[in-house]
């Protein structure tokens, strides 16, 4: 198997944000006409659906998908249904996690959150019809002999064993329903944090790695370095993730900043330093590029952007 | 193709009840089975999800998904990850309609909602997480052969143009957010509902038979002759459903009634009258008998149904 030439230290962020500017560019019209539907759809939810998924945002995980793609020699076009699944996925756990009975957040990527601009009513049908519709265009876009296997993967990730099942465990630990975890050790609490963060963010970069892969009909040895490449991204990520909200300005994250400290919730640099955690990511993100590196020259945007995820300031 | 020897008049409602009853044998096990989980569930989701599965119900979309199979020539066996599916799907939209900002329903199949035994958040979460197990099992369970026209059939009848969609315009109607349909004529609003009761109800039949033929192998003709019956059957359930909010006892039915004359909420019983309505109900449910019976004499649950449904006291 060759090996990518570049460390992935040699991209610059200047060639990340250019290529997740490609990755905007392709996949934006494709959401559009995916949230394009039959008369028989109803107006105000179609127009809350599309709010919530044509907006500003980073379209990280349709990058992965399509990136674990062209990594494994598949094209574009034959991940885009991956791609577009994911978002939708990601796109309604947002408009859930912000609704009044679960976060109560009124910003959302610099505008009102969806149950803010609609209500709150529409925005729950709005996730629920966003999620339907990500199986919907997933089963009918993928090739049909590993179709069975992409549901498969994406029911798993967005149900109570990861996406869903973090959620409601980090709510857990927020309303003291766990009430051994309150009086717990500090690593206890933190590993549990970590455990949560691995459900409800890193499960779905894993999700949309796989699904680019199938896509693309990759072997199960390169599915497996897409898998390892996950594991050290996503944990990288959210250890970003965790920086900003200390350190970051509400502005440039375009959300509230400062929430994991106000709700007293452990995070890796709550609790080893802001320096500290920012050497783990860094290292995580070096195990990253390292995984995606063995996939050969195809992988460099895994590689440039696994180092660029910990430099980032939104 | 062989006729069914019975007209379906002939099928006791004791016979119907004895067969819904080793559906629910069937079944119940299974969706148990189905809900359960690994240890990265969380414990108070899987709680909620199995109390709100695992309850009293009549497992009608099951039994759609079984008998629809056993017309083609299937095996339960074969078709019981749809059943599982549609059972997922039809709870799951029970828990999100009785919420708060939606119906703000307390009781349910005679007992607490799910939101009221356990609270708002989680049973958002316990829906969501229900329709991503529901496309899991069914991705997993059905032959490779079926599983994308099967997911996208899910897909399509979970989200915006059929289940949400319906629920949505449900509520537009409802709030007065369609300021021109409180003017329109008597007979536009009642085509209105009418179009919103396909959406939330008969689609799901639809799906639970198509998913059931499809299991089964089933050639397109038969699956036509299935969404033939699936269409009147659904028509004739509304109705019969109607009469029951209109005249049946909460202690039987177990939910709320008279909810809709209290909404001043059109049915064909509020518009045509109790006996017209029933006249309707009956028709179609022998228009539903004589395309079931059309697939032979495996289809005679299928007959029965059809003529027992408008018989219904609960």
């Amino acid at each position: 198997m060759a090996t990518c030439p570049v460390s992935g230290a040699d991209v610059s962020g200047a060639d990340v944000l250019a290529a997740l500017e490609r990755v905007r560019a392709f996949i934006d019209p494709r959401l559009d006409e995916a949230l394009t539907f039959s008369g028989d759809a109803a107006p105000r939810l179609v127009e809350a659906m599309r709010y919530a998924v044509l907006a500003p945002g980073k379209r990280l995980r349709p990058a992965l998908a399509l990136w674990a793609s062209s990594a494994c020699g598949g094209s574009w076009d034959a991940a885009a249904p991956a791609a577009i699944a994911v978002e939708l996925i990601h796109a309604y756990s947002l408009v859930h996690d912000d609704l009044p009975a679960m976060d109560d957040d009124d910003l959302r990527r610099g505008r009102p959150t969806c149950h803010r601009a609609f209500d709150e009513a529409t925005a729950i049908l709005c996730g629920d019809a966003l999620q339907a519709r990500a199986f919907e265009i997933l089963a009918r876009g993928l090739p049909p002999e590993v179709t069975g296997r992409a549901c498969a993967v994406l029911g798993r990730t967005a149900g109570a064993e990861a996406l869903v099942g973090g959620q409601q465990d980090d709510l857990a630990a927020e309303r003291g329903w766990m009430a051994d975890l309150a009086s717990a050790p500090t690593a206890t609490r933190l590993e549990w944090m970590q455990r949560i963060n691995r459900r409800k963010t890193g499960a779905l970069f894993l999700a949309a790695l796989e699904l680019g892969g199938l896509a693309a009909g990759a072997a199960a040895d390169r599915l497996a370095l897409l898998a390892r490449f996950g594991r050290s991204f996503g944990e990288a990520f959210q250890i970003a993730d965790d920086l900003l909200d200390a350190e970051g300005s509400e502005a440039a994250v375009g959300k509230r900043v400062g929430k994991d400290a106000g709700r007293g919730k452990l995070t890796l640099p709550t609790v080893v330093g802001l320096a500290s955690a920012r050497d783990r990511a860094v290292a995580l993100a070096a195990e990253a590029a390292a995984a995606a590196a063995s996939l050969g020259p195809g992988a460099e945007p895994l590689v440039g952007l696994a180092h660029w995820i910990v430099g980032r300031d939104h």
